[in-house]
């Protein structure tokens, strides 16, 4: 057997991640160590088998449904990519050309698209405690359709994105982390700077900052949280992030200075989000239908985001970071001075300079959702791993 | 070979269906018993046959072309897990972004998506004398495509809908009913009643209960149509349901009165849908572009509907029925009282009880459209079912 | 080995394309004629293989990518169509579900989306000096992730029309032409008329001509272009077509006049498209939002088109035609007098007479397409269809 995929698979041997069987990816916070570890392994196992032309499609048959509540590229795309890698076919519900608006329950959709699922890809994110809410009720709905013998099978849920966690993300960022850093082994002590940065928008999502924090706080490193009085993030992440560091011997630490957080930093996370307690009045405004006060809070945010144009991840600011070469990360599209924007989150010249790396970042994600469809959809993961060598069949016949 | 599937090929060589090769599905009462029943063995088969992990996937590669001219959850999936159980990739032509509006006829039309197409799927219910028309209008085109040797393959019809008859979801309905009743053998001398609800709503398609009365008169039953003065369903349609009463030594009967039609059913599948006369006078109006006319319209009808709120499945009217226990079915998303409407077609404590059975109902559909695709595809259907079985291609790889 | 596949590797043996591997396809004259013959080639031999069932599946999974800026049915199929063929499933970039609109950079989202894509199919017709740019810039982008590791492949780029070509729908308009004259050696001397037509719409694109021009005059016809004064096309594809007949031995001349055009013609290509300067100024006033001066100008074209509603292809200049019989081209849909306008491009009976080649023209636009992507992408293109055919996968099991 090829020595690199042994080596993958051995390090999957000495991991405890069964539960992940028939399970659903929410939150990375609601794994194990293991887990997540067990995630990185499989992605970069499948990354591996597809750079030497192994196929890894163990699907002949089947769909992975996806629902989009917000636009999206990258995620759309990768979550394409990782089902056609493993066999699946995309089946978008898109819920303007559904009977969706017709009055019928979450439990009964779930239901009907699901009778051929082997994954749902859920993104809903624009409503503080709608998102997760949503695919926790898909989840319960497929769960209860399966021991009802209404399916034959139960969908797994992976989390594109929700109010509370981005987790392909995160774990893709981590990914690349651990891959500029040599290995996770490395990267005890490093600090690590997520920060606020100003955008001429409004509203973007918080699962980014959170999922950051949530995740980054689990491998010994000092991670600092930075925005300006007022942005702050939902406080049980907080506590997450805390309880985390507290674990692993690292430390998670929040300022109010975009310089502070970037002195000394090994790793510069700058990025824009919408003040928490804002995104829970807007979703107050919402439930009651008061649009009015919807573009009220618009507009009293956006001047609130002006006061603070000078959170922009500048060369002078990546000057202070650790031999002035911090790794910079964003989850793109990033707003750029000059380039998408007049003021935005970074200076042209700094985006430049780590383009490749930014896209470097982004093409984990595709592996990183594989990787959990795989692990919820494999009993033994190492021995379809080994028999899809063995099987021998080419991702591109030539 | 597995006996149980060997006992569906046995069930086949019973039967007559060689018209079904090369053929298409336009309505149930097209096809003879003989065929319908072909196409509830195949279902079973297809379906047994993938609960155990059997790959029926008999196309490397192929198109299955959709035109939904009317929103669709249910059936989009179903025909998308169809095709793809049977290794057809979906392309869905999408009007909006084609260049139908241009002018082009369906003649052309028909023939430049089908290519490579073996399969086109079609929901058009919305303008009675126009569905039906369109449908034969495709097959006629790609017919001829194919004998003038512009088409490799004709594609097969699949009617996902028209303005006269819904096989799939008609067929999905019955074999569940056959299912739930042990066997086609114990139907003979059940009552069934499709009967007329209200929904706020307005202008449902006829073809539910004109494809119930025309295949469910088909298996010795007593179907009892029941609906309000005016709201009868194609005069057409009740002929060839008398004529299949007459000669299976069932019934069928009209009733003006939902507690008529209820009384010692042993099925009751109560459901809107708008009158048929309107229905016409709306397709004048859509061909004289009298859109005031059209709006006069749903006015009328939405105060006509108002004035039978009554006719709605009450626990009571359930009571009412044999043991008190009858089949409830619905074609789904169901009007229910106090969860998508106050008032309509049916009770939630009825729909709750009948939940998993209603899911099961949908369930069948996919493998409904599977199994007509297959018969029109395989020439000899038996074989390939033998064939697949000693093929030994796991549906997924573990 | 099957004779007829033999001689289709034979014919590949004797021709030099080994640039066109790893390449993309912009426009036909940026090929060499070995490169041209050995896509006609290709087409055929996929096409031959797919008609006697043998699967020239080439990947196990992958992406299609496809970019629509301009409506499209039959490129979409197409495009679909060849993908499939080839084991590639379509993902479709459609920019109004991405957040394209987000300010993101081509380069950026050129990169996001391929990660796992082998091929790129572009629709941008609409603005003269801006498709092909785009084209470019979305192959400089990708090439550049390629060797800068952030993709694992260089996905193929194919143009599926620019503002300058149109190089599918020419070779597959060429492809029946060869088939329908009995092989390109029978071509040379032949009379091909590209003219001008009315059509009551505005802007139709240029590229059809100046793709149909850039091509055809590489084969030794002599190929007329005929429109009224003012509807020039890009006087650059007009030097292409000049040096390509000197060539070559044919000839490429102007005339205002479509009966002088058809006057012994064997094939004739009537067809509208807007006059090249006027789509110059339009993209002008487009760049400078001068949406006023838009409206403007297309009354004045409209205004200009209705003064040549003379030229049609009418029974009359049909007859006028080498033996009144010249084969009749368009790419389609076409404006039918009497049946999408009343006055259009052609008669209706003439179109009419020409359905059935007219549709074959079109079915070999899927072949033309997976060509293009099979000499990309395989290295020994000769040895692949020997090893599919030895590898005896069946496209349909039967």
């Amino acid at each position: 057997m090829d020595a690199k995929l042994q080596g993958y698979i051995d390090k999957l041997n000495s991991l405890n991640f069964k539960e992940m069987y028939e399970g659903d990816f929410f939150l990375t916070w609601d794994k194990t160590d293991d887990e997540i570890e067990a995630v990185f392994t499989v992605a970069d196992a499948l990354r591996y088998m597809r750079e030497n032309n192994i196929s890894t499609k163990v699907f002949e048959s089947g769909l992975g449904i996806s629902i989009f509540r917000d636009n999206s590229t990258r995620t759309r795309f990768s979550f394409a990519s990782a089902c056609n890698l493993l066999g699946l076919e995309v089946q978008d519900l898109d819920e303007k050309k559904s009977q969706i608006a017709h009055g019928e329950t979450v439990r009964e959709t779930a239901n009907m698209i699901s009778f051929m699922a082997d994954v749902i890809g859920i993104r809903d994110d624009m409503y503080i405690g709608k998102g997760h809410k949503y695919q926790q009720d898909v989840v319960d709905a497929v769960t209860e359709g399966f021991k009802d013998g209404v399916l034959e099978q139960k969908p797994t849920l992976v989390n594109l994105q929700c109010d509370i966690d981005h987790p392909t993300q995160c774990m893709a960022d981590m990914l690349h982390i651990i891959h500029e850093f040599g290995g996770v082994e490395n990267l005890k002590g490093k600090k690590l700077a997520m920060t606020w940065a100003y955008s001429p928008s409004y509203g973007k999502p918080l699962s980014v900052p959170q999922g950051v924090i949530g995740l980054m706080t689990r491998f010994g490193m000092d991670v600092v949280l930075a925005h300006p009085e007022g942005y702050d993030v939902m406080p049980e992440v907080e506590e997450i992030a805390k309880a985390n560091a507290a674990k692993t011997g690292g430390s998670f630490k929040k300022v109010n200075s975009m310089e502070e957080a970037f002195k000394d930093a090994d790793i510069v996370y700058p990025k824009s989000w919408a003040p928490f307690a804002a995104m829970e009045k807007r979703t107050d405004l919402y439930g009651k239908g008061d649009f009015d006060g919807i573009d009220k809070l618009e507009k009293e945010l956006l001047a609130q985001n002006a006061e603070h144009k000078d959170w922009c991840c500048t060369e002078e600011l990546m000057s202070k970071t650790k031999d002035g070469k911090a790794l910079y990360l964003h989850c793109l599209p990033a707003d750029i001075n000059n380039v998408s924007c007049v003021d935005g989150e970074v200076e042209d010249t700094v985006f430049d300079r780590y383009r490749v790396p930014l896209y470097k970042e982004a093409s984990f994600k595709p592996y990183i959702i594989a990787a959990m469809i795989f692990l919820a959809k494999e009993k033994d993961p190492q021995a379809v791993l080994k028999a899809l060598e063995e099987r021998g069949v080419s991702r591109h016949f030539n």
